[in-house]
Formats: structure tokens, C-alpha cells, sequence
């Protein structure tokens, strides 16, 4: 069984003998070899250009025996494609020249062409499809509405989220117009992903937990049904709502086949309380990996146990892997998963 | 029926025509008459001095009808009178001069006089009890053991948790010293709180969410469970531990009698699945009171009804207030509640 079956057998929760593994930033600043091309190119250079994304992408594979490669971007490319350009601060976050703060801004960004303006995307998913061939998982990815209007309205990373909360309240109509533009532009950046040959997309919902109560239903999860509704079951979404299961029966209907979890939640609860036929994919604490490998090894196997019997589980990080990460146990993580 | 009595009787789950009403961070930075204070005294002498923080845990009380005061005071008090003072530092956070990296520093930490060294707490205390009489409820409160040692390891405001996550999994021994020492100083702070006249305790356990799955059992709740024992039910306890809605059962099951639930949490779903014998304290959004008094007002009245025919409802914000709310929302909440 190659890891391209392997990774989508486990999204149809069918039993394997052992989970497929790839893990969120793969291809970042733990990798000497990432952080050598990052010398040479900014972010912005090797993301928009699609012979560098392709090595990007590509360097994780080269190292581990990973079972998807997930495409080198950012989920800020779709704010960008409407108008709204985004920079990567010095003292770290994200920084707009602009931020949305009314009717007028909303307005003025433009959803008329975003596969266009994002085909180098487009360009290095056609070459990453050649490249792995039909052995492994090809991913893309992008971020929730409620997330990316998170990140616009603020004017960056996000705080208290006072901006998006005083529109969500003050602003109905604004920030419901706003919601329409970026769920659109997202359907059609996700269909263009699915035609340039990606077997799966994940979803990230990053700032749901700025939410109050259920509202997270009306501010972010009726969004993102509505962006799975629009894929039409073309490929299978794995839906990423750090900080959410406390949700995981709202997170259920969206729609989505894989509910990512994140380093906090009980796989063996969320295995039994989430329907049969969602997987689960996750989730061990990034932060093990700046350890030791043996330690590494035995929170691993301690991950995989916990869905023993419970087929559906794709392994993964509970969040991005961090730059301080050490490749020994990256190396005894991947390891102990592929046997 | 008083503000004493029926705060009380919210703690017992007896049905009331309103929820009490207090709310975390009362005392704080949107008071202009906390920040006139604040220019002439330090935090710290503001806490050390029995009559200063009588002045201002005294504060909102005066503005609002509020039905309980919580003494002014910092969780950080117990690393410091076991020989780690901590700071405010300038760009924001907490910073400690020395960091606890390993047994050496644990077996430094003295616990032989946290009552002693704490008495201005105390001081504190008596006299609010006093101006308070019987007629409204008097808070004391402290940290959970995990969530100060993530303090004293970390050095000060966790990022990542790599330094106390790495003493866990390489430390264990170590590790569990000092958490010893943090829970028997806690049992003893706690008493002398109740000594001095509170008739609760609020624990505040901030970083349950770096654990792994389930280890947030062994992590935080077993130490917060011997604490609550060691108060032999003298008074009630209120645990509010943020971002761990997903770990009810666990949650409800450390003899707390009360559960502060932050901003994320559906409170007509916690109120049925916690036991009707747990009461339930929150959870408005602190960022709607720096928006707009009908809002709050609003906003105020769903989060009472989603508890309505729910006994055992203390009504409080899901977070700290901000510095920037403004006093009309308050006024405007606090009205909601009281009628």
C-alpha cells in the first residue's frame, strides 16, 4: 500500500496497520536545509515562486518518511489576493499596510480574479503533483473566513480581538459582507487547488476561540460548511479549530471527513464521541519534539495507543512544529509511526 | 436576602430570582480611581499594604452593586514567599531574577512561614471583613501548583512551556519536589485566608491547556484536588481553568464546588452536563464591555438565560476585565444582573 492510498484509506476510517504521518509546518525553520534557502530568498519569494515552494515542500519528504507533502504557503495569500497585502513583522506576527475598518474597505476588495492572482500556487501543485507521483498525499490548505477577517479587521496578529468583536457586534452588515468576499474567494482558491491536483485540504481555524459560547457556530462554522459545501465532495477537507473541543459536536457537521485536534485534547474521547466515519488526526505537543528522542518515541507510541481499535487516524502534531524542534526527534517521532 | 447569602446560596445550587454577581479583575486598570492610585504606589506596594488594597479591592464595590469583593492581590504572592519574588516587566508580563532549573533551586524554596510572610494578606482581609460585615461575600484566591510552576520555571510568562514541559519529561523527581512544595504553601495560604474571614476561594489554573490530552490530570487537577482536600471543606472553592472545557468530567470531579467557565464555553451545555450539585460561574466576553452599554446589556441577559431553570449560577465575565472596558458597559451589566 503506497502512502497516497495509505493517507486516504485512513480519511475513509478503513482499519490499517499503522496511521499514515505528516505534521503541520513540515517545511519551516527547524530544517537546516530551510533555513539555508531562507538566507537567500524572503518568505514571500520562495511561497510566489514555484520552483522554490516546490523545494520547500519537498525538503521534509527528502529527510522523513512522510506520507503527504502539504504545499509551502501561507493562509494570509487570500487577504493578499483581494487587495490586502500582508508583511511578517520584525519582532515576529503579522502586520497589514492597511486594515479593514468599515463598509468602504470591505468594498474595495476585489474577488473578481483570485485563481489568477494565486495561479504560482496553482503552478507549484501541478509540479509537486508530477513530482510525488500517484505514491504520496499531495495537501493544500487555507484558512477559515473568521480567521483571515480575524487577522484584516485587526490589522494583524490578532490581541483581545476587540476590532473584529466591535464589528461583529456594532457592524453586522459589514462584517457579514466581508464573510461573504473571503468565503467566496476561498471556494474558488480551493477548487483551483483541487484542479492542480491535491488530494486533500485542510482548513485552519485558528482564532475560533475568540468566540463567545455558541456563537462559533454563526461567526466561523457556517462559513466553512459553506466553503465544504462548495468543494461539492471533490476531496476531502480536514478541518484544524485549535482550542475548540469543547465543540466537537458542532465541529462534526460541517462537513468535513478529519477533525485535526489539537496537543490538548484526549484523542481516545474525541475517537469515541465524534461520529465512526470522521477521522482524527493528530496530535502530539510540538513542544515534545524539542526533547529528547526518546521521549519523542515513547508520546508517540502513546498517541497511536490511544486510538487503538478506533480505525481513522491520521498522525499529526497538535500544532506546528516549533523552529527550536530537533531532528533526532523528528527523526525517532516519524520512526516509532512507520515502524 | 443579602449579597453574602445569596452568593452563598448560588455555591449551593438553591434557586434565586437573580444570579450574584462579581467579576474577575473588579479591582483593576479600567478604574480611573485605581488609576489615580496606581500613580503614586507600586502594585506591589499596593498589595503589601494592607490598607492600600483595602482601598482598592473596596473600589468597585463602591461603583457597583456588586455581592462579593475578591482581596487585591497577585497569584505570584506564593513563589515569593517561598524565596522567588517576581516583577512587572516593563514591555508587559511577569519576570522572576531567578529561574527554578533544577533540584538545587527547588530545595532552596523555604516553606516553612507562608503564613508569616504573607500576614499582610491577611491584615488585608480582617479589615475588609470587617467593612464588608455579613451583608457581602468576601473572595481570597491563588493559583493552581502547575500554573505557578510554569511561572517559576519559565522564568516569568510561559511562551512555548519548553522549559517546564522538558522538566516534566526529563525531571520528573524534580518536578514533582517542587510541586509539593507549591501545594502544601497553597494548603497553608489558603487556610489563613479562611482564617481571615473569606468565605471562598477562587483557584485560578491559567495554563491547564499546554498539557498533553489526559496528562492534565496528573499536571494540574491532582495537586488542585489536595489542596481542596486540605481545606477540609471550610470554605467553598471556585476553580476557573482556562481553555480545559473539553475536560469537564475531570473538572468536576476535584471537589470544587463551583466551575468558572471562560468566554468559549456554552453555558446551558455545561450547566447540563456538569453534576446539578456544581454550580456554575461566568462567562461574558470581557471585550463586550469595551464596546457599547446596550450590547453589554444584551449580551448580559443571554448568558442569564441560557442558565435560566439551571440552579447554582454566579454571574462573572469569562476572563479578566480589560484595561480599556469602559464603566458604562459595566454599569450596564452589572444593572442587567441586579434588575
Amino acid at each position: 500500500m503506497n502512502s497516497r492510498n495509505r493517507f486516504l484509506a485512513a480519511v475513509e476510517c478503513r482499519e490499517l496497520d499503522r496511521p499514515p504521518v505528516w505534521f503541520m509546518r513540515q517545511a519551516g525553520r527547524y530544517l537546516p536545509e530551510y533555513r539555508a534557502l531562507k538566507e537567500k530568498y524572503s518568505f514571500t519569494e520562495m511561497a510566489q515562486t514555484p520552483e522554490l515552494a516546490v523545494e520547500v515542500t519537498m525538503q521534509p519528504l527528502q529527510r522523513f518518511p512522510l506520507d503527504a507533502a502539504i504545499v509551502f504557503s501561507d493562509i494570509l495569500v487570500i487577504p493578499e489576493a483581494l487587495g490586502q497585502p500582508y508583511y511578517f513583522k520584525e519582532e515576529g506576527g503579522i502586520g497589514f499596510r492597511d486594515r479593514i475598518e468599515g463598509s468602504t474597505d470591505v468594498a474595495r476588495l476585489d474577488g473578481s480574479d483570485v485563481p489568477g492572482r494565486l495561479d504560482y500556487v496553482a503552478d507549484a501543485l501541478r509540479i509537486l503533483r508530477k513530482e510525488l507521483g500517484e505514491g504520496r498525499a499531495l495537501l493544500g490548505f487555507g484558512g477559515s473566513p473568521w480567521t483571515l477577517a480575524t487577522y484584516m479587521v485587526e490589522g494583524g496578529s490578532p490581541g483581545n480581538f476587540e476590532r473584529i468583536k466591535a464589528m461583529v457586534h456594532e457592524s453586522a452588515a459589514t462584517f457579514n459582507d466581508l464573510m461573504e468576499k473571503l468565503t467566496t474567494a476561498t471556494i474558488d482558491y480551493f477548487n483551483m487547488q483541487v484542479d492542480a491536483g491535491v488530494d486533500a485540504i485542510q482548513i485552519f481555524d485558528s482564532w475560533g476561540s475568540a468566540a463567545q459560547g455558541n456563537d462559533y457556530e454563526q461567526l466561523s462554522l457556517q462559513w466553512i460548511r459553506r466553503i465544504i459545501d462548495g468543494l461539492n465532495g471533490r476531496v476531502p477537507v480536514i478541518l484544524f479549530a485549535k482550542g475548540m473541543a469543547h465543540h466537537l459536536d458542532a465541529l462534526s457537521s460541517t462537513g468535513a471527513k478529519v477533525l485535526s485536534m489539537d496537543w490538548t485534547v484526549d484523542l481516545s474521547r474525541a475517537g469515541r464521541e465524534l461520529p465512526p466515519d470522521m477521522a482524527v488526526q493528530g496530535n502530539l505537543d510540538p513542544v515534545i519534539l524539542n526533547t529528547l528522542p526518546e521521549i519523542a518515541k515513547k508520546e508517540t507510541r502513546r498517541i497511536i495507543e490511544s486510538l487503538s481499535g478506533r480505525p481513522g487516524h491520521i498522525f499529526n502534531l497538535g500544532h506546528g512544529i516549533l523552529p527550536q524542534a530537533r531532528i533526532e526527534c523528528v527523526e525517532a517521532m516519524v520512526a516509532e509511526v512507520v515502524g
